[in-house]
């Protein structure tokens, strides 16, 4: 709700065109709407030519369904994480072209194939272990217009695997990198690179990995200054991050 | 150490202008110098357009003066992170021109003025308590060429605070929001503007804020999709990931 | 046992219309029912109008059924928590007229209806998946004789959706807010009341939400001061709190 | 700002006594100071009778008595916590009538002594090493127009010391209990008393007691239902949440 | 081996009646059985007529049954903890005359029932979702020839419930205290009674009890000097050195 | 309060020798004395030979001193746990007798040496930097009238130096095990004797010895049955609960 | 890629048998396989006689048989750790010589039965629990080409168990002490020996071990100076450690 | 004690050389040293070339010195780790040629400079702030009659620095690598050397280093196989275990 729609709004009052119950009304009265059990937000997609993001992890299959049939409604594209097979069925009869990725654990409308990112985003994964999350990342990432490409299983320590694919690491305008066990790829990657790193750890690991935590906070203490970071195991928040980097 | 350099290199070798041991050595001689108890790097600052930083804490009032010299013969502006006045007086003798930021706790070397982003970053703080660290951030970015605004005390108790300067706010190209205590307020900034937010939870709090802990966690886990986060306290590197993202 | 009680008895003493022994053995007998693995407490329901509550998490279908019977002859109303259908099941054997609410995992007799609370309690949401918990809580305070009205999915990264419902927070004599994830949503809500309000934090989330932890962390470090917290997941003792306010 | 004072100004841009302009002002102009490193609230002492209260701790001398004097020029009663003696001498000099509290470590300027609470508020301690925390929530109850009693030295490992004072524990509207070690004198209280229990962890044991998470973690698991938590020391939370409660 | 043993071997090598190779041989020889992946002890039982007992948790059913069957041979009394119904299938087959204690999951031999205990060993459990622990530290303490009574369902929030029973607690030379949740009840009962109290944590609870973790701190940091503490949910260790005690 | 007392003073109502009143009044006055600040119990003291326990960590020298002085009034022996230099200083002024015992941090009034104990505590500590806990349960051993016999730097990476002095610890009735760093020697005493064995973590170590946590862990986790567990650096606690065993 | 490597390939460019483009090609081409989910290397076979092992935990059956395929083309030994019998019929599809160690959960292919280790592994384990995890360093190591001798099930709490081997300990040239619960097994080894001794702590216990870290923080602060440690349940580190030391 | 000398004991009990008591109390009399206060073992010495070595902190200057000195009576080389200036000073008095080294915090008498090792130990340290703890390593290697080289400042955000060292790394037996941060380091230099790599994690860092648990951490958890772990800033340990290799 920005100035400029505030004076419009005040000029039609001053106008006599909107009473004043009218327009505390419209002050009122945002761009969401209510199912409910959620408030279904569609200015985002306005604002930015993305569509709100269903988590799906949590809700019922139903309850996900009735989101996912509304933001695709309103919006180009649309994204449900952490989704599970059951959840896509459920959404499948509601949004026939409601695609699943099995190894992303999205389900996705596609319908906007619009660039809107300015450059090329790296997506850069330690171990096999690690690709799902990578996957995520990979999907937001280009359903929200961009070019990406990845570089998996190049753990620092092999670190010859890595530096045989700088070449690609300096093609990219933003790099993500996801690392679990010891989360130690990013700072090696930051160190190669001079345009931002998004880490995100992941649970991949065992012991005192304690899910994730041990590459958590070996990202957060990273010795390069490039790097930011995400949840554990939150391919969806880098991508989307990095999208927001790349159209700027 | 890109395909160009090296096609060159080997181009002089081939020429016959090089011979194989040169060019082995060349190979070897990569662009830092030893003071034996640090390798001061410079590349970086040729690459970038930006310094070294050193982190003054836990190293020597003289090692930080011995590495400030080194880095201000090579780089256009220098700075020291997490200083006390000691590293300073040290410093100065060394480096005149060097200044104290004392609330920053930066030792700054200004030579070059030049503005490399493109936009403003916005830097805002929850409290007052918190403003330390988002000084740190500011002086970081400042230093790096871009354009910063700051909006202290906007914490998300008092929501009308913040929401009165959503002006400013979308004026930014990068937000840092720097937050102590239950470290809520990018969520709710990140909720607002559609541009990259970088998060910074201070340790600011007492009792279970566990040292900054509580916020990270918050941070961390923020409902709000644009937001990554940097170290507890950490508001060079928060200030670095922003010129980062500015010069895009 | 109040003084009153005891100067009764010790009155019956002197009069001899009751023996040291007896007096002895009355001072011993409390007003609870003793099932062998459980001691049924009926005197909570005489004090306030409300039953004692069963934990059925942890314990058999059988047991939860036998102490749902034994209070069910003694209070109105009767509730048991995080009860699974089975809880259920082995309960309505017993107790004809037990309801089982699924979204909230409670089984709830019903048979008075009568308003203690003085005003009403809003019960708010941050997101679809912390509504089992709020359910919870407004059972909870429904059966405890008041008036709930709720307000879900109004999370903190889409401040207009809660600020679109300031009229109905400020109806409110308590609040109860209810949220996973970083946790948010009762510091701001806190700002904009005047009222008390009861934080919940739910296990909604991932990675480092720790099952909750980020958001127990988050409310116990508000920044907003009318704000107390119960345990992670707790709706039913949120409710409690809240219906105990509300009665002053 | 409610819908009454927003048809006010509206009304009035209809009238054209406002322009356009200067309603779009008025409504950015929210009811707070700025003084360039705080925004200083008034409008919390308009509505609730109370003043916004200072966190002295991690700000300087200085900064806490340029707020605590603006403070005193618009609230009647005006309150810094956690202040060290220190911040006293630069608040004294700025105003005259503010005192020290020592044991509590805040201080006070006390002009308004009307009473708003219906009841008693009745301040509980385990140890005596509880006692400053709990001296901070009686002095918080207290400026907030309560009337507050205490009851110290009565833990759980001498049960007869608390359950000799039941009659002052019946008497109140509202109890606070202080704990360090096992907290576990808020379930016992609980279990006492017919009204909300405001349960504050203390940092006071050593070696497991982990400076109060033991005492925390015990009040958040109470058996008792009627109790609810605040940050571990937080003394003056109690107090304010128990004022908020006690004037309902 | 202790020094009267070692004589007496000695004086058997200096009579010549033992060659020192076999005299080395012997001291190597130590009463242990070796079955491979066991190395099943003997002495214990010898010493002080209890049996080995044997964690069947992380064993195969067919491990568990023949350490079981040898212990079964040498000792009076045997016992399994930790035990499913799948470990007892597999010991009757061995052991005709073992039982299953299927609330304690304890698989128990039985065959001397002198009683090697002095008083009464008094097992305390505050919910009745602690019993089965507390059944563990029953039947354990009970193995080991003790008089062993209980009292269940008894914790902190109805204190009139314990306090009725305090003839009880005081007849006990040794008692034991099962705890969730807060784990307040050690401290209760160790200002009671003027034994040895040992207090067991229990995993009974939900959200920040961290399946145990809160009740464990709770107790270990009990203000009641006669509480020590062992493991969350371990009834027999409990059970062990209460018996331990109760034979001094 | 035991069953006695009460049927006395009830005879005593029945023979009108006693009013109702008057009776209520003494069920009241309980064996506590009221300074203020603390409530100073007696009738420890009365029932086990042993006097009420000070902590002076935490409190000011003069609320030591007032507390010492008041239990030096009615108990034989006084005993202030983790008490400065300064607090003795305060005490002496108070009670001339009463003694520092500098390595254990120990205020002690000896006036009762009679022997309560029916055996030998031994107190074992594993290295040199744990003496300090280790003094503190030897001298609260020996002022509840046990005999007392430590074996001190005995720890498990020199298995010798405590199988030297095996026959030592045979004599003991009750072995209280003092160990920082991994904690260790508890589980190999715990094998070696038939008696209760008391644990102390102590806050020996560094890195990841957090404060006495792996300690702590270590012994609560003992593969040995007989040894119960408290605090860390508790050698209070631990010498309290071996009197209270060793009395039995 | 070693400097005669190198001097070697820029020779071949200087006598123009080799381009720089060419040149440039083999410098990225490094001695590893791209299967598109991974990175097959089989430079490590080459330098140390032993494969490249494949962690099977977190890989699909499918992805795990491809990897043990590529490598048996190129490596004497393979060995796939944590894999379940799934992974094994894949793999054996591909491998027919490929075994399954149940145990161990270990996949096998062992073609080369070369030793290559100089002395004698002895692998220790304190409990039954533990030996999956040391039998995974048993293989690891035998696969390595180590003579390796086991001693199971000798705790600390049964100490003369374990001095009863020490003969077995002294003919080792490295030792691995594998323990959970507690972790004290490392340090009274590491008294005994003159070697390095490798711990690795286990999940194995309940309740405080949560999940091997009371035994990893044990081993951590060992008192035995000898002694270093891998993750929890890291039965392979441990070999390969081992290994790597006897090979020297 | 070996079987040989326990053999040859016997023998001389059989002809009658040694009475049976005589050899009882050999039996009892090990290697050690009483000092009341510590056990000094001189066997160490004896068994390994290298003399035990006294932990200074958490010990008086007075018992270091006292200590330091009887060990300087038997042994070699003696070491004094994390020692103050004040400790040296205590243990100059006795042994005058005992020296400090003030970067490692070590007192070192240095008798005995036979070399023991057969190769090269390489000591890594990430940044200048981890090298006091690599000092100590240093220090304790050479000590202990080993070559050592070191190598610092070569952290992984800046790759070249190390890769231009391999030659060095290449010629190590074994390798030390301290890091604290995100403690990367040792994974990166794990895939570049095929020897055993002991991995110190130290306390540099600050907010979510939690004083070296996250470089902890992430060691524990290397994708490197020849990484094993000693405990935060135990660069003695470090130094100790890879002299224990390097002699094998």
């Amino acid at each position: 709700m920005n100035s400029a729609a505030l004076r419009q709004l005040l000029d039609a009052v001053r106008r006599r065109r909107l009473t004043p119950d009218e327009a505390v009304r419209r002050l009122r009265h945002l761009p969401f709407e209510d199912l409910g059990f959620a408030k279904v937000v569609h200015h985002r997609a306005l604002r930015s030519g993305i569509p709100e993001v269903v988590l799906a992890e949590g809700k019922t299959p139903s309850q996900v369904a009735k989101i996912f049939q509304r933001l695709a409604r309103h919006g180009p594209n649309v994204l449900a994480t952490r989704a599970t097979r059951a959840h896509y069925v459920a959404v499948r009869k509601l949004v026939r072209k409601a695609e699943y990725e099995e190894l992303a654990r999205a389900i996705v409308l596609r319908r906007d194939a619009a660039v809107h990112g300015k450059g090329t985003i790296v997506v850069v994964s330690a171990g096999t272990g690690d690709i799902p999350v990578a996957e995520e990342a990979v999907i937001t990432a280009e359903l929200m217009g961009n070019r990406v490409e990845h570089l998996y299983d190049v753990g620092v320590a092999g670190i010859h695997r890595l530096l045989a694919h700088r070449a690609l690491l300096t093609r990219a305008r933003v790099v993500i990198v996801c690392a679990g066990m010891e989360g130690a790829l990013p700072s090696v990657v930051g160190g190669l690179v001079g345009v931002p790193v998004i880490a995100v750890p992941t649970s991949v690991g065992y012991g005192s990995s304690f899910e994730g935590l041990a590459a958590l906070l070996g990202m957060l203490n990273s010795c390069a200054s490039n790097v930011s970071v995400v949840n554990i195991d939150n391919g969806f928040g880098a991508g989307y991050v990095a999208a927001m980097i790349n159209r700027l």
